[in-house]
This record gives structure tokens, sequence and C-alpha cells, in this order.
């Protein structure tokens, strides 16, 4: 296993786009080639790339594959058109809640009709789009690094729930982003990373990619949080988004509001670290976000064995929105988003 | 399988202590019989009996087995009860949270220091209080699930942490005894299950349990509980204790207190249901409560498997202490204590 924060979880190689398989780490460590619309669908899907910014790449992909596909049989431009724009409605279902994919795709369909040019010359650029927000995440995830790594205090114990790393972005991560940034500015933070479950990537994915890193991680249960907060060991806590509301309520990996209830009761400050593409000003409050209701097999079984009695019942929300009133501050590219949200969120999208 | 509530966890029987063996539960139904105090020992601290009622029994149990050992090759009374007392420390020492065992194994030595009679009559008194001691089990835990269900809401959606039931006691329950009181009133109560990381009591055990009692259980993972409050999906949390001190500060399994911080924050009532035996009077507060630090291979593996990059630093603390003023009552085989707990707790150890 080579992997380092600088390799990308997602890369546009020789018209197809290439991924580390995020289901079989840490046991295993392999790449995926996405070749079509479809295939693309069901990477999502099933999580082979998981984590809102990486999968809004996967989504800008999703549609240069699509366009590729078409503009082997299809000669007529609005035939095209019409037909890519089908194709991109089917990426954007694959998953409801992350809105980077509605943005990624929507941006990319945006270009598509917007181009003057040929169905070739469409093509090309939406391949080149595709790979320019490839290129601009990890840009954007080292500001966002940068501004976070200002507030973290000296030798600061640091908890995140979930995995917002490299693996859930094109690379760097942003939750994670903030504590490689961190660490490289003093080496003697550490890292508390909850498991997550019901999948885990928080003890999958988290903690491979800070061993990987040589920043020191202790996996914790996800119960346990409020334990090390009472005992002082945690100092704070940054976590990732999958939508933030014009008002700030945030969408994250189910868990997460509970950590950040814990982390109110104790006083400790809770951030979200985030791209601006996470917010969805089109929504007024976390209400409006959708929530997905994942297989109940992720809650029932654990690498395929069952860890519970048959006859319960199962309800999986993969997501939970946590209230404005719990956020201390939202660490953007653009520097740290303060309460009011609602003003500083507005302010920042009409400077 | 037949497993009924009305099953004994854990049984005198000819001259052994019989238990069902909660490791492999709910994938195996299984005894364990246990024939010496070292046993015993061992079948506490790998919890093949947990829950603290029923390793309370067992440490009775213990030291029944340990009279019964001695008595075979000492004839001086002041040797036997030398040796008797170092196998009840012995046992006492198998874990360090859960009060009970050090109440039981104490009740079982003042005995034998306090009883007249030769050595064979000292073992057959032990004998007889460790039964009794296991058959006032039964009837505490039922009044304390009657006086229990009294609070519970018509309908009600009733949260629970770890195993609190007929398997962490000699039957019925506590936690679950008031869930079982309850629905033996009202049927359209419903249970939600918290999985309880890192052993899944919850999962292994709880779902088990309510499903052979066709009690319907939700299963859900830890961090999710907050998710379903904010929803109103839950009305009210009970759970059991392991050790609960003079001003009403609760031990429980890791993760409760999480579960407590957020039914707070949802203004939803939150009761610990547990016998008098588990309140200990002679510490002031919970901060006084040891608490056990567990095999880190119980949250680095499942079910034998890894689940996380090697190379991570685990703490497994195996209770967390839930402070009193998150507490609505406790639910005792005398009645539900309130706050101020210090003052009900006195009371009911005075009158």
């Amino acid at each position: 296993m080579t992997f380092k924060s600088t390799i990308k979880t997602i890369q546009w190689t020789n018209n197809i786009s290439r991924m580390i398989n995020q289901t079989v780490l840490p046991y295993k460590f392999e790449t995926v080639d996405i070749k079509t619309a479809e295939e693309m669908y069901k990477a999502i899907k099933d999580m082979i790339v998981r984590g809102a910014p990486a999968i809004g790449i996967a989504g800008a992909h999703g549609v240069s594959l699509a366009a590729l596909e078409l503009s082997k049989n299809i000669n007529d431009k609005n035939t095209f058109l019409e037909q890519l724009q089908k194709k991109a409605e089917y990426i954007k279902s694959s998953r409801p809640t992350a809105v980077n994919l509605m943005w990624a795709v929507d941006k990319q369909m945006k270009l598509a009709l917007n181009t003057e040019g040929n169905i070739k010359e469409i093509t090309e650029i939406l391949i080149e789009n595709g790979i320019k927000l490839e290129n601009e995440d990890i840009e954007i995830n080292k500001k966002i690094g940068d501004f976070g790594a200002e507030v973290v205090p000296k030798g600061a114990a640091i908890l995140t729930h979930c995995n917002a790393g490299a693996l859930a972005t094109v690379g760097y991560g942003t939750a994670l982003g903030v504590i490689r940034s961190a660490y490289a500015k003093d080496p003697s933070i550490k890292v508390f990373a909850d498991e997550t479950r019901p999948r885990q990537q928080g003890a999958r994915l988290t903690t491979w990619e800070l061993v990987q890193d040589n920043i020191p991680v202790t996996l914790i249960t996800d119960g346990m949080c409020s334990y090390f907060m009472s005992k002082k060991m945690i100092d704070m806590v940054v976590v990732g988004a999958d939508r933030i509301a014009a008002n700030g309520d945030t969408a994250n990996k189910i868990g997460t509001y509970t950590v950040a209830i814990a982390a109110k009761y104790h006083n400790i400050p809770f951030y979200i670290a985030a791209p601006l593409s996470t917010i969805d000003t089109s929504i007024k409050s976390g209400s409006e976000i959708p929530i997905e209701e994942r297989n109940h097999k992720e809650v029932t079984h654990i690498n395929g064995d069952w860890i519970c009695a048959e006859g319960v019942n199962i309800i999986n929300p993969g997501f939970d929105v946590t209230p404005n009133e719990l956020i201390t501050g939202i660490i953007t590219e653009k520097g740290i988003l303060k309460p009011d949200f609602k003003a500083s969120i507005k302010n920042c999208f009409t400077v």
C-alpha cells in the first residue's frame, strides 16, 4: 500500500474516470475504471466513491462519459443535448443529499448548453471542465485547510466524524484538510476518529488516511465522544458537510448531530469544513434537505455477518441535520463563516 | 431456540452455576456450567455473564462454589473462612464498575462470617442464600417494571441502550422489565434499541430478547439517537445502571451519557431502572466510580475481523457516568426516586 494524500481519489485518465474503490479499504487498495454514465451512477450509489466533494467530481466526470458515449452515435446537436440532459438527471438521482453532485452536474450541463461548437467540441469542453473542477477541488481544500488551521489551538485533540478526508474529495480533504494543515504547523496535535456506524467510514477510511500520513489517531466508537469530552480530552470538533442551507443548518453523515449536541453541552467548538459548492442557497433551512434512506443491511450486517436478531425493524437515514445554533463556524475556501450564518452566507455569495 | 424471558439467565442447579452464554448470542443459544470460583472469575471477566444484577448473582454463586471446593480439603473453620475471603476478593476483582458484584459477594461473606455452624453448614447456608438472591432478583425486577410502567405514556416509543434485560439479570430485566410491564398494559408501545458499540449488546442481546417476546423493536446505530429524537419518534429513554452514586450520578455502559445529553437537548425524559443494590451510598458522586478499561480488540475488531487500519490508538472505557442533572428519575423496586437525588436516595436508605 503506497497511498499518500497526494494521490487523487478520483482522476480523469485517457477518457475514463479512475477512482479508489472505497468499499474495500482498509483491507485492500485498488482502483476502479468507470467508463459510462451508468457505471458512474452505480459507483456513486454503491459508494465506491463517496464524500460530497468527491461525488461532485464523479458527477462532472459522469457527464463527460455520457457525452463521449452519445457522441459516438448521435449527429444532431439538439438530440445530443437532450440525451445528455437525461443522462445528467439520471446521474444526479444516484444520491439525494450531497448537493455537490447536483452542483457539478448542473455546471457541466450549463456549459454544454451554452457552448457554440459541435458535439465533438462540446464533449471536449466537458472533459476539460471535469479535469478543471478536479484540480480546483484540491486547491480549494488547501485553502480550507489553511483557514481552518488558524482556529486549531496548540496541541489540540480534534474529533472528527465519518471521513471528510482526501478520500471524500479529490485530495487533501476538508475536515482532514484542516487537520493536515494544522499538523504541518504543529505536529503536537492529535485526532480522535469516530467509527461512524453503520458504514464505518471513520474506522475504515479516516484511520487509514491518518495512519498513512503518520498523524496520531485514536479510534473511538460513536457513543464514546461525550466521555472523552467530559474528560477534557477533546478540544474541538471538525466535520465535513453534504449540504448546507442558507441559514447554516448542515446535513452531514448520520451521527454528526449527536456529536454537535455533545460538543455544545461541553462548550467545545464545533466546526464544519466544506467548499462553497456545498452551500445550497436555494433552501432556507435544514428541514428542506432530503435525507437519503439507505439499505437496511448496512445496520444489520457488518462485513457480511449478521450482528443482531432477525426480525428487527430498521430505519437507516444516511444523514442528519445539525442546526446552525450548534455550529461555531463554517470553514470555506473564502474564510470562516460565523453566526449569524444567514447573514454571513448571504454576504459570501453576494460579494 | 426456545428462550423466553421466564428462563433464567443464571441458575444454581446441582451444585453448579448454569448460565446462558451471552458471548455467542444471537447466533447460538447455549448454556455454560460454572464449577469453581476461578471459572466464575473468567465467566464474568469474559462477559459470558454480564449486566450488573446478573453478575451480582454470579458473584454470590461464585462464593458458594468456592465454599463447596474449600470444604472438601479444609477442616479448620478459621482457615476455611480466611481462604473463602481470598476467593471472594478474587471474584470481586473480575470487573470493577458494577457494584452489584461487590454487594452480593460481600453479602455472602458477611453471612459466612456471622454463621455459628460448621464448614458444611456454612457452605449450605451460602448456597441457599445464593438461590434466594437469585429468586429475589426476578421479584425485584417485576416491581421495577411495574413502577416504571406508570411513567410510560400511551403508545410511547422507548429508546434503550445496551442490554438491561432478562439477560442482564436473572430474568425479566430492569430497563426491559419496565418495557415488558408497559407492553403488558399497552401493546401499542415500541422500542428503539441502540446497537451499543463496541460489544453490541443492544444489537445482539436486546433485539434478540424483544423479538422473542414479540415486542416491536427497531435497531439503530448509536449515533442515530438524536436524529430520531429530533423527528419526535422517541418519547422516553430507559436504561440500566452499573453503579449509582449517593447523588444520583450513574455509571452505565459507554454511550449512555451521550444518549442522556441528546435526551436533555430534546426535552425527552431519561430514566435509570435499577435495583437498590446498584446504589453505592459509600461514594458521593460519579467521579469516584472506577471505570473499567477493556480490551482494545473490542473496538478494532467485529466478529473477529479488523474494521480499521492497523496502527490506530485505542482507548476503550467500558462505562461512562451520566450526571444526575440529566436524569429524570431512578426506577427502583421501592418506587421512582426523583431529584434532588441526594435527598431521595438518602431517604430511601434510611426509611
